[in-house]
């Protein structure tokens, strides 16, 4: 199944000169959404996982679903005040500014097995973020997983020494 | 299985004066994670479902499991911007002000049989707001499907006619 079939290219969003890809064409057809998911967790490769870290929103679509299918558990990764307990911060850089993602303190405990997932890979600054995250809270992080790779923003350079699995590359 | 034993309350969240149910503790437990999700589908009762749908954010913890399991598609509601294509947006009254869902608008097909799933039911105001949505594209709502219903919030009054189900009450 060609998957690029089911991603929808949006010019100029969320701003002017970005182009998006778009994956809800891909969510909402029953077959593709169902035969990406078993793409995404095949790249996993039956290692052990103890849980499934995903990143706010469209890391949620998939990461449960692997989650589900690797008997663990979900941890959502979100923005800054969006988590009511108490939890750990990384700051990291955008093009312009500064964003904050959080994870809860209880969420990862020291020497669990981690599978990172996200819908796209682009620049890196956000995955890196998170995989500092979840080494600050003692995990082991098995593989970063993304449903889609943009290569020419060479993303996987702030992810060197990780296992880095994505299911389509632009 | 008591799920509540794995929902953590918080006081003060998002706002003084509002308790918040946090659900991170189930999502982290990988037994109580696949437990809950077994649960939720059994409510749908082996019914045919085309779609599921899912509020922002919390309602994409369980929704593509949902849709996984049932072989249907996930289709994102979201707030006012964030969805890229063409869509048709729901603007609905909150204690004070208001706030506005936008769903895609070839998200769902006249006649598809649809679930709605959230995190929360509390006041009901998002959840008539989706259900109107989901009608105006033609969809036929099939259950409105919560991992937790906030009864003293009456939010079932404003989903009078519906199929409403939800695993955990208080």
């Amino acid at each position: 199944m060609d998957f690029k079939n089911y991603i929808r290219d949006i010019d100029n969003f969320p701003s002017p000169g970005v182009g998006f890809k778009d994956i809800t064409p891909l969510l909402q057809d029953k077959t593709a959404f169902q035969e990406a998911a078993k793409a995404l967790l095949k790249m996993v490769d039956n290692q052990k996982i103890d849980k499934v870290v995903g990143m706010e929103s469209r890391g949620f679509f998939y990461g449960p679903i692997l989650a589900s299918e690797l008997k663990a558990g979900f941890v959502p990764v979100r923005k800054l005040g969006k988590l009511p307990a108490e939890t750990v911060a990384q700051t990291y850089k955008l093009e312009y500014g500064t964003d904050t993602l959080e994870m809860h303190k209880d969420s990862v405990q020291k020497g669990d097995r981690i599978l990172i997932h996200d819908d796209v890979l682009a620049t890196g600054g956000t995955a890196a973020a998170v995989c500092q995250l979840v080494e600050r809270l003692g995990g082991s992080i098995v593989q970063c997983n993304f449903l889609i790779e943009l290569d020419f923003l060479k993303g996987i350079e702030k992810l060197n020494g990780y296992d880095v699995r994505s299911l389509l590359h632009y």
